[in-house]
């Protein structure tokens, strides 16, 4: 695995600053995008594509896993039979660390072929085929659990920024964590996609990388879109708190499935936009 | 088109705010996020699925035109023989405006199925069904043209703000700007997806709602991903200014297309990425 031919999560170039009006060549650091390919194998079928999605490198097994938990192809709680990169003799070396295998020891809950040849680079819904194909999540709604102090939720962007670790050195990427009611980091990964961050949270837990239960909280750095939420109730997380706004469709989504969703956690402030009764707070109707 | 069923760009709900430790219920604005579906039609060929997206309701049919052409479907210049909303009695009326059908002239440029089923909400090379077919942008370099001054690109993010009508109201929304040399805005156009917004801003010029020729700049609110890149190349446009940070596959193609990305625009500051003589600047050689 330590291969030259390996991408590393980062890459060095140099650039012009101009800074009022001042011009100065630098060395700086970008964060890698490159494609990742999953494909699929079980008993009886051969390993075929399922989708490409835009991603930075690392943690790449977590992000195929969790991709397919997230798509309905595996059940959660029941990790895949191995997980391998490629070693297809027709890719180069470099491309071998962009196709990711996932093998089955049964059937898949739900045929990926359903939702396929998808490619995301800051999405969770690729692929659906109809309007309805992408309001699929039909769980039971998350129960409330113990309540969460409000103090907790403005103290997590915080936990999550002190652990991200490819940030600083470019600006340019999405962090997720997975965080305990009383505020202790289980688990951070960074990538360029918003959503792949949080397949890879999921697919840490799918691959027994973490463990939690329902009274977690997941904290991202970007923007609540409807994937987030899709996938936070695959992964029975009851709790969102995000830096940045919900979308509407996302709140619609969290309303249903019983799930907490916090948004502006910045400055010692926040805004709860569903369920607020899980943080002690009275319900309104709009 | 003035009818009840068709979602706004925004939807009002009623928060909780958290502000050191008081909490108020107060109305709130939020983003809408719905799913567009693209079907595409031909002669001798029905209206059939070719994308669905999640986007902010709102200039939907340049959505689904920019879509088309920077999915290599549509010739750059080659408005669709005609963009509606769907007909379809098997849906409700709000779906109705989740669905656009663009119907062409003559046979597509290339066939939509190379690259289709994709739904992205944020990402703007879904349905790639491999590695190879995500690198496609196969256009000549993009020429120099007159230099452009860098005091220039510092104030375009400002420039772009002030032409936001959703973000302030949201505080969760992309938002692409074409703009002259001048610094003169063309267009400006918002989105939860950052790829939906450049689409609508390439649709617009293709639908012949706004014309701009190859010394425009795009400058876009957020990170710079391949997507965006790749878009930029089909729409020609030299010089890509962005306030957030680019990937590096990003810089591989516009190093390639003869582009200019400029990141990290904001406060009299910005970097240049790639091909820095556009701006008067020597290239320097990692």
């Amino acid at each position: 695995m330590n291969d030259r031919a390996r991408p590393g999560p980062t890459d060095r170039r140099t650039v012009h600053e101009y800074v009022d009006g001042e011009v100065r060549a630098r060395p700086d650091t970008v964060v890698t995008e490159e494609p990742l390919e999953i494909r699929l194998e079980w008993p009886g079928h051969a390993a075929s594509r399922v989708s490409v999605t835009m991603r930075t490198p690392g943690h790449d097994f977590e992000l195929a896993t969790g991709f397919l938990l997230s798509e309905g192809v595996l059940a959660p709680g029941a990790p895949p039979h191995s997980v391998a990169y490629c070693r297809d003799r027709a890719l180069t070396r470099e491309q071998r660390y962009n196709v990711v295998t996932v093998v089955l020891d049964r059937l898949p809950v739900r045929h990926p072929g359903l939702r396929s040849t998808s490619v995301s680079s800051a999405c969770g819904v690729c692929g659906a085929q109809s309007l309805d194909e992408v309001y699929t999540p039909d769980t039971d709604p998350m129960p409330l659990g113990r309540p969460l102090a409000p103090e907790r939720v403005t103290g997590l962007p915080d936990l999550l920024r002190e652990r991200e670790t490819l940030f600083g050195r470019t600006g340019s990427l999405h962090a997720a964590g997975v965080f305990t009611p009383g505020g202790r980091a289980l688990l951070v990964r960074e990538d360029v996609g918003r959503h792949n961050a949080v397949d890879k949270v999921l697919g840490a837990r799918q691959l027994g990388h973490v463990s939690y239960d329902e009274s977690a909280i997941l904290c991202v750095s970007g923007r609540v879109g409807f994937d987030i939420v899709s996938k936070a109730v695959v992964g029975r997380l009851p709790v969102v708190v995000a830096v940045g706004g919900p979308s509407s469709l996302a709140l619609e989504l969290a309303e249903r499935a019983g799930m907490t969703v916090c948004g502006f956690a910045r400055g010692g402030r926040f805004v709860t936009y569903t369920h607020p009764e899980r943080l002690g707070l009275e319900p309104v109707r709009p």
